[in-house]
């Protein structure tokens, strides 16, 4: 069979044909794979020339013709051994001289390459090209929490006005959570353990090859820059993939959170920013006026497609005995979930990079209710000069200026009941119950803060 | 930008280089959907000619070119455009003289072709490839039902012994249950509508198109051979995909609950059936005597792959107002989760067809409980005669022959209480206390029935 | 043991402490699945009696024993026996004489009671509660959609402005998603079975206590309002109650969404309809000013529990052999769930119900766009005359409007290019290129005609 | 209203009448939630009297009022404030003078008091009941594995023969998967926060009450024992309780998984372990022989429940700008979850201790396979004295001893091809050959390190 060339249009995975992120080939394609058991492969055959079972030469020979096969090759060949492992060994062995076939592969089982090549798949598209690019959404975030920790913004719970903030601030919270699953990530990635402990776990194998397996496993994996497990089965451990893909799946949320707002704050009647037309806002095929926040839609929707998957994690912990097969079909399908988280950190990176806000918008939004924003700091303020019921009381007054609509502050100063109260208010009091805009709390600082935390991880990472 | 071709082994996601049913490519792939959203705006032509308001030629003229476009042409516009629909359009019109650009596309919205399209590709893969599949499951089902409707074998609660069926009667009850899931699936594909109800749904730009749109929708559906729900918004209704999509999760629970049965029956303590070895059977790459039943364990682990994309519809029935595009990646994955249940459908009907019985072994699995098995058959005559705590008196002499390694029917026949109720018994009671491979209920009969049923049902459909 | 009587507020779960429908008590309390079991004990004594095996005196003072048992008492009686099955025997069985004791629960299994009460419980909970709450809702929504059905409201995709429909239009999309899933629930429910086929489902116990027991199957069941299925295992097939489920779960979609559009419309850039203070909406502890839609809220948020739950019920159709018990303890969960749906259902209806349109604000908001909104047909209608490319053109217009900050409709009508189309115009067009108020489709004829639609359904139903 | 009091078995949900951990009561009932609401406002009444904004005693009498509240109260007065907490508020306010008002949840939001007072009721919760229970169960297996390190067990992979392991070994799999879950699930307690800074999480009201905030936030969690996180909203950042929940379900996993193994050993053709009678193995209420391991198919029943709740943890994850309340009815149903958990932590723990294994049934089963197990190791050993396709070449032996019937030993032995090599083999290799029962790597070896390992780390915690 030669070797199957297509357009990627005849594709049915979306993955595959629209949301492949090009940088994650060397790690997530079918041939990745095939080159990765290829280096556990090699690695075997430098550790065994080191303890001087196989000469140097032959282990680079071994080395050589495991690298040079192709995933085509592989499928091939699995036709005939309906084993796919067993078939990339006779593609690597027609390679070599029948003297060096008996070094290759003895004394692994397969998933000893199978999750060693996966843990090293994981590791590098986590470091090289995941890592980097949230490092650089974290940095678009620091930037724009930065810029914009003085704008005021009105502050929302239930979709409704609750009091004021500073857009920064609202930034500062999106930069901080994400931040923090970044590093879970990364501290998840290096947690995960290769294994060279044979079929069932014990070292059978192992044990008559050399009178040290535990060293010779930490040996041939130290070759690819990893480390064993406490005890494995056939399997490694399945919990350290799950944590990673749990973390990722939980940054994705922050992700389509954040697209949440970004798509709110886009709606007509809000205004409070924009982007502009490109890849991330779409026209419709027949409103030729519209512009589509689709970009954000597009997170939201693969992150929908992401998160229902750490069921299949949970699901593939549980494996009989040494383990069963029910884990291998499903768990190939990892890189594609990763794959569209880092697609939608780039594509969020790039929105919140083209983000412009609307200052005008903000304050016009929040001066639409500024005068019932008062009602809380005025129910703070008469409570700690000891007024008994003013949360009830300042509800009653907002009731009233619903009603008859008077403001609220002329209803207020007008009080004959609360006048002992206002007597005490200090200056800046007062100037808070007439500009909400001057209600932000520690808004700026906060913000401020929170950028400057991550811009020194930033640097330390 | 040219085509972008490339080896399948490129790909991220299994289902391009793994997992593929070859015959669902003109429904799943990406240039498949693009033909489908060519074919509705055939059919619109067609209609406005039939109407006059273009010519016979044009229409002609504007389908031939909408069927000619590729999607490597559409996806290098939508790099200009922004948008699909829009880069459909225009490579469209670049086949057509200016004289035919207006009647291109107008007056649709993009997802009156998207929806409609989808509705296409779902309905001609399950008609055509899907539910042909799953009766060529459900014919192999009825003969392994029939063939094996006499072989007794024990049947197992809670993985222990319970009391004795036949092999056939096992396998008629997937039968029966996956032979309604198939019915359940072509119903719910029935049951899919299309719209060319305009961008919001209130055929807005089809009111100043013609004076009677729903009548014009109806026309251009029907060229399709489709029907239009109801009532839309920019997008059809959800359910009526998230009921096809349940109902091929649901038949896909059967498929993985077979293999269950499949995988353990293989188990060399029970040795109740066997499969040759093939592309369902696979070796060890380290223990060359192993026969393991892979095609099974794939089968269940493309289930947990699918399941919880169920999640992910039951999201996608949320969009706010007349639609927001959070659906729009997200349903690009539905054709994957189709491709693997048509995909395990395939083996498990390789595997159910290849499946020899041993029926040496299932019965000397039975024979290791015969003598425990008499206990419910003893106990419901005895009750039946009026012993007045039957199930506790024989749940008594059941652990007095545990633990003196007695046999149970010995103890129950020397036991002088039981003696008035044991003379009223029987010939055919007395023959099931002494060989329980009797004591089979009606299970050949139902096996029997089940098979019928579907054999009919199978030549009516 | 004596029963355990506490205050419901050391209640662990939100069903049992905050969001129980007590109408629902007497079909998915403990107490009320023990008395449902016991109905099926009642049945069993009555064919009996019919077929002359027990008098039937006997099996009226069985049946009455039955019902008497509470579940406090098998939970004590469970802690001897570890099966709540035989428990309930013994403690009914204590309620008679030793001669009727031969009678109770020969010649079931546990299983054949477990299903068929649970069957019971569900059928009557749907009939009796679920469908009567849906039946009122679906009324209040024909009842907003009639009375709305001439509003005028901005349609909006992608939480932009999209084209003009109706409030009473957009109503009646829920109107009739809901209205679907009702009929579909009604179904389900109809589909469900009992069984009275024995330990693995092939009537062994009952072909020994009778000479027919398909036959005694259908009269027991009968007793009970059911129907057999066409086969069993222990169990009945699990795939009626997923689809009862899944139909209750994607109609909790339908509400879902609903309840986000209702939350959005009410946000005070846009206030286009408000709620009555009360139950639905709540305040600040701290902010005395807001009105916060926690009811459409809750709604969402009870749909994120039970959402999820279908995986249960998918991993639920997976069971070894003739059943493992690994159903069990889940499927105790569904009540909750087919609660909170109920409980969520009546909270929509009163929300709907108190729902006030504020027309001003809706035109208000659809004026906003309204210059813009005219881009869609003015496109329709150039292209209708012949204009080559009028969707880009258009567009181009609409930037230069946006740039310009003039009007669409000014630039419009003053761009030397498009006078020979707009002398084209009809006065019908003209008026919908200077008020898009009057683009609306046929959107207050589909309303009334949904309207109407499921009047007359819940007439027939 | 009065209290309502009934029995647990009017309850809906399983968690109320079926799995409650009593132990759990003081955490996770409704009457917890509201006295651990009180305990903030109690740690708010100190720090004001510290600071000197109210009197000692004062503070005495707002922290005693608040303790005394009962959740009916509560409720009772909701039902006019249709608000929790303002209920609460009000019921707290009713014990004490008009003088202590305005003390009494100043300058507080709700979700001051709701977040901070779950971390208070998780972080109890967890360290007082379910890391305990953790590490009972985590001690049993360290008992198991120690005790069954040299039994010897046919290791099983595809639930296929693979190679030899012992029972401990097996063990000390899950030992260790168990033991790692707990770590995590104790540092993730750890990480949980609380918060006490306002509406919208920029301490607008704080900033009134107090120069100092932040550092007043940092005192009131204190008397908690309690920290803030970096930046909130209106609520914590929901990532940490996340966390928390995946380990607690990932835990669950480990559970599930060794449920399946234990029911999966305790097949009557398998015979490897047994349980005692009593109230993890059941009876039927048909079949008087019957012994179910109905245990441990409750925990992965559980489990099935448990484990989709991930997704409503996710979902929670996402709330609109400074929040919305959808996830607040959701996240009252995680300590539903946790209490779930729990039960099974503590009767897989039972199950643990009480499984016996039954070594010579292991023995008997192992040499089922004897013959056939010896040839990975001939495999490896020849391949290391240079066979060059020893893999093939054993395979097909194992082959010709399948079809033969003659033991793949004495095929070998007597393969002249073989001689040569087989001159060269040791005498331990020679004993692996015709024993493999000593076949067992580093089993015993491995088991011991992992029991000592996790008895040392329990010494620590």
């Amino acid at each position: 069979m030669g070797e199957e060339i297509e357009s990627v249009f005849e594709s049915f995975s979306p993955v595959d044909y629209r949301f492949k992120v090009k940088d994650l080939k060397n790690y997530f394609s079918e041939n990745s794979f095939v080159s990765h058991k290829a280096m556990v492969e090699g690695a075997l055959a430098k550790v065994k020339a080191k303890r001087g079972l196989i000469s140097k030469d032959s282990a680079d020979r071994i080395s050589a013709a495991a690298m040079d096969v192709k995933a085509h090759e592989v499928y091939a060949e699995e036709e005939n051994t309906h084993h796919d492992i067993i078939a990339q060994n006779n593609v690597t062995k027609r390679r070599l001289n029948k003297v060096d076939h008996p070094a290759v592969h003895v004394p692994l089982t397969s998933y000893d390459k199978v999750d060693t090549a996966n843990v090293l798949r994981y590791k590098g598209a986590v470091n090289n090209v995941i890592i980097p690019d949230m490092k650089s959404l974290v940095n678009t975030w620091i930037d724009v929490t930065r810029k914009e920790k003085d704008t005021p913004q009105i502050g929302r719970t239930h979709l409704q006005h609750a009091e004021p903030i500073t857009f920064g601030f609202a930034n500062a919270l999106y930069l901080d959570r994400f931040g923090g699953r970044m590093m879970k990530i990364k501290e998840a990635a290096e947690d995960l353990r290769g294994k060279i402990s044979g079929a069932v776990g014990a070292y059978n194998a192992q044990s008559l090859f050399v009178d040290d397996p535990e060293e010779f496993e930490v040996e041939v994996l130290g070759e690819l820059g990893l480390k064993p497990g406490r005890i494995s089965s056939q399997i490694m451990q399945q919990e350290p993939v799950t944590d990673l893909a749990h973390y990722m799946i939980s940054g994705f949320c922050v992700l389509a959170n954040y697209s949440e707002d970004v798509r709110h704050l886009q709606m007509p009647e809000l205004g409070e920013i924009g982007q502009p037309r490109g890849p991330d806002i779409s026209r419709s095929s027949t409103m030729p006026h519209k512009a589509n926040p689709s970009g954000a839609e597009n997170t939201i929707s693969l992150w929908k497609v992401a998160m229902p998957f750490m069921n299949t994690m949970y699901l593939d912990e549980i494996s009989d005995f040494q383990r069963d097969l029910t884990n291998s079909a499903s768990q190939r399908f990892l890189p594609s979930v990763m794959d569209v988280f880092d697609y939608s950190v780039r594509r969020t990176n790039r929105i919140a990079k083209n983000l412009k806000s609307h200052p005008e918008n903000m304050k016009k939004n929040l001066n639409m209710s500024a005068d019932k924003v008062i009602a809380e700091p005025l129910h703070i303020i008469l409570s700690s000069y000891g007024h008994p019921n003013s949360h009830e009381y300042v509800g009653k007054l907002a009731d009233q200026s619903y009603i008859t609509g008077k403001p609220l502050t002329e209803i207020v100063l007008n009080d004959v009941s609360l006048e002992p109260y206002l007597k005490k208010f200090t200056p800046k009091q007062i100037e808070v119950i007439h500009d909400p805009k001057k209600y932000l709390g520690i808004a700026s600082k906060k913000a401020e803060k929170v950028a400057d935390y991550w811009d020194n991880v930033l640097k330390k990472i």
